[in-house]
């Protein structure tokens, strides 16, 4: 870390030093012509205690050098995580497409909407079963129930599937129906939660909360990691700005940014980026361009009728189309399908 | 709800008129220069599914007119709220001041820091047992020990106190422990969390999420009301922005904003919103003279040395003048002291 | 509009149904369960007035159903516009590539960089001479002896360009030595100097401010097309969130919600979006496959001695990567080059 | 500066400690454990140039560690800068109420507004004759005649006036006129402007951008500063951020901020923060209670009539309401009126 002084005096910068040196790192005083600089070197990842030295009033800002996830860095592993999800692989030149509805609503639309995607050619099937609602007078879900109605379809289609987890103990019964556990974007710092993904024999999906930063996002999935899951799948989903005509701002430079820094897979969700179905495909387009190892997109055989998000969501009309408008790009992007 | 339509061909006009009473409401159709517009009559709250109709090609917009949230709103209960935390109340013209650490480190530090903000005044003691952290390889908290710790300040000082519970598993031993549980602000939307303290015995601090609207952050506590537990606080503590000085923008006009929307208490935290001691004290005025019902202010004996949030941490001596300085302040305001 | 009201008293109805109106729209009421709403018809773009009936107590809310622009909008104009600049085409199909550095530095600067983005492909140069720089204490460009600079590089290269405007002053002489004006993003409701380009007979690219959302940009849009040129392309470049790891965030959603509600043009910025070189080129890819009608690159022969912007310069190497890139990408998307 | 190598190696190192040179910084090498750091020590203010070798691959990244005002900060003035307005004092102590409507529409409302807020004891007369508004086609102020008006009323009723020019042509005009001249928060970066007011002879209000940072805030009071006129008055006025009960996000704790940054006068404008006449007496209280020097505050007699921003106009009665309730906090403060 670099701690900028605001003062000169030496007795200030000795009692710094001291400091530094006590929490086991390196000091190295450099006297500027209008500030003095302490630079401590040494790991300071998980280090919380060299930032209190701002609570000195000679001291202006402490400067984090290094970023502060670890197992998620390209350092520690430098190729491309591929993570299998049912069979299907996720990242290393294979795009996954995971599509289906926000929330199961019965077997019929359920089986409805999977033959739709499946037959379109997507990979996994997606669908809610524990709803994390605004309101607690919305619709929450079909639970239990809806977690065998989406195993049914998954098996009768033959395709994979990934819902929700809420809460830590969901965990384990999502992990033994499912074949992929999503953690949601408003779960992101819920650290139980995080923490029983890591314990899971699952993959897990982890949605980018919307007021979250990257660095606070790979953070969440060193949670995961560091419990001892390697196969992590970020999602970049939207960021909440103060543009109103999306309900997010999708970030298509975290994909790019991310694969800078992290050797996970990324995947895009046009779907709740945009709240809007009418620019969903372009979105999906951009996503593979700007080299995202897969999308999830929300489809409803009647988006009207929808109990949640039909707004956002696509009629597997208009899903085929999407899958027809992507294909080109992928082979241009040198991606295979799953 | 509003429904703007996009076209004003009466067969689509008709199937939104359709639509809307299928759902229970009563249609009103205003035929306008440039737009059509269907005016849905009745309760909307809780019903998402008008939403989507936005899914339909000739549907422009659904514009809500009700807030989405009941009890917690003026309208089903005019008259504020006066929560009681262990003896102190908080709302009704009792402005609190709770204090402490941000995380319990030791029967030392604790105590240490009990008596200073005691002394000054404070109403409630305030320290993390369960700490949610960014960083899974920074300190998590004292846990159960440190709960033990903080009661036994609290019982030695005789002053309430408040501590975090993180998951809904924790709530009851919190909930055992303290006098008053409090929700942080990246579980605000945790749902699971929100029911279980719904259900508990003890009053519960909500604290805003950084990345919420007030009408969230309103539907979050009605989580929590609608489980049964009435004693809900609300604390705004800084929204994320763009801006880098501070840690978070404190939203100080939520204070008046949700005062005329809910009947609930509001008090403010300066220290997470700022992220600086130096202008900590400043902001505790302006919460008083914005009408909030208290303040959670962050006080360690060596900050410097904090294993978390030193540098917004006060000193003893800054807090004793945090509350000399505000003092004639709640006098001007008309508030008493808990 | 539609006006909420808080109270159902059917003085205050009538009140507002008077305003409504004497401003000269046709009021409807609707009573409903918990709100009365008064609908008031006509064409609602320009008169802010009915905004100003918030100012009453019995008024809840105002809520606009039309958007606020016209000329720049799709109701008046279905087709897509294509402009012209310097023989060029952008939009309706032709993809348009603009680049060159932040600043003309040296006329060596400038004749080496034009010929490296004119073999690689570009079909404009770029190049500021009037700089608006945050600090008075930067580099604030070469003005008019940048012109020529510019100008002579175009005509030696036969590539047409395109050079920023600062003040309404500036853009006679902008508009006497470029093809095309370009408005900066900080400018964007600089509106004496977009009434002045309105006045300019060679068409204008306007970026959008860092700070504004799609609606203010179109309106921005709109003072030019009102003062008479019709000939205005768009400029996504990022919007200012709370993420640090780029300068700004790309809102490349923008792209294809424009395109539904407009018929101009909309070009993409990923230099000034990203503010960082690494990521330029799967952005450029993103920009393709979103819709857009071209992009603006910045490029610099020695990036790490630029007296602005280095960061976010791609070398000319990189650019003929980049242009390699995106061509296939264009092939896909139907788009033929300038 | 710090500049973060990402690469540790010699050669990548001696190339960045010779630009470091080059530019006539002194270069001081630090290798630590996981990076290499290259302190560049001397006055780092207008130096972009230096941020420009992040273009090197084996540059991570360049941090500042000054900030880049000179004039506007604290270090070339320890004590508070009083700006005199036609007779009023702004700032080390004094307070200053600014009031009136945002445009002047007529004589008889302009000296009916002026009347009210003189007897209610406003310092200054606020009214705007040139306005900046988003939409070409809404009142865009009564120019030279407003300016006459405004003129007018401040004569009558013995007080002094400020009102905004929004193009550098404006400033003489608007200085010859009034007593202050107002740069508006869409204006903070037209850098001709804020050069144009430099060179007046009368104190400027400059207004934040509302999507602008502190420091960019206090770089453009660098601007007028540095063209010689030291008489800057700063005001926040809200930013943008994602909530939207509220126009924009009153960042309160930018006062106490500023307040350690720089020596100038920093007032609120909670009327434009806030965007709704409900929670303007509070804001105006909490911006007395944060340290602010002064308000300023919208006032129409009619505001549900009014041309523009009447939804957040108080009435002269609540007005008046508002100068009884700031009295005794400014008391307390230890403040007097203008």
């Amino acid at each position: 870390m670099i701690i900028v002084m605001s003062s000169s005096n030496r007795d200030d910068v000795n009692h710094v030093v001291t400091r530094v040196e006590e929490l086991g790192y390196k000091a190295h005083v450099i006297y500027g012509v209008e500030r003095t600089v302490v630079a401590a070197v040494g790991d300071e990842r998980g280090k919380e205690r060299l930032t209190s030295l701002e609570a000195l009033p000679y001291v202006e800002q402490v400067i984090r050098v290094l970023k502060p996830f670890k197992l998620a860095g390209r350092e520690v592993k430098k190729e491309d995580t591929v993570v299998t999800c049912g069979g299907t692989k996720i990242g290393g030149g294979h795009f996954c497409v995971m599509a289906g509805p926000c929330s199961v609503e019965s077997e019929e639309q359920m089986f409805g909407t999977a033959r739709a995607v499946k037959d379109a050619g997507a990979n996994v099937l997606r669908g809610g079963a524990f709803k994390p609602r605004t309101s607690p007078y919305s619709f929450q879900g079909m639970e239990l129930e809806g977690l065998r109605i989406l195993r049914k379809a998954g098996k009768t289609f033959e395709i994979p599937i990934i819902t929700e987890a809420t809460t830590p103990e969901q965990v384990p019964v999502v992990a033994q129906y499912a074949d992929m556990i999503q953690i949601g974007a408003r779960n992101m710092q819920n650290y139980g939660l995080l923490r029983a993904a890591g314990k899971a024999q699952k993959p897990v999906l982890l949605k980018r909360g919307m007021m979250c930063t990257i660095n606070e996002f790979l953070m969440s999935a060193e949670y995961i990691l560091s419990e001892g899951n390697p196969n992590v799948v970020l999602c970049e989903r939207g960021i909440r700005t103060f543009e109103t005509e999306t309900r997010n701002t999708l970030d298509i430079q975290a994909v790019p940014v991310i694969k800078l820094h992290s050797h996970l897979p990324v995947i895009v969700d046009p779907s709740h980026a945009a709240g809007r179905w009418d620019i969903v495909i372009p979105m999906a387009c951009a996503a593979v361009a700007a080299g995202a190892d897969g999308i999830i997109v929300e489809v409803h055989e009647h988006p009207e009728l929808a109990l949640s998000d039909g707004q956002q969501s696509l009629r597997p009309s208009k899903f085929g189309k999407l899958m027809e408008t992507i294909l080109p790009l992928l082979n241009v992007m040198g991606k295979v399908s799953g």
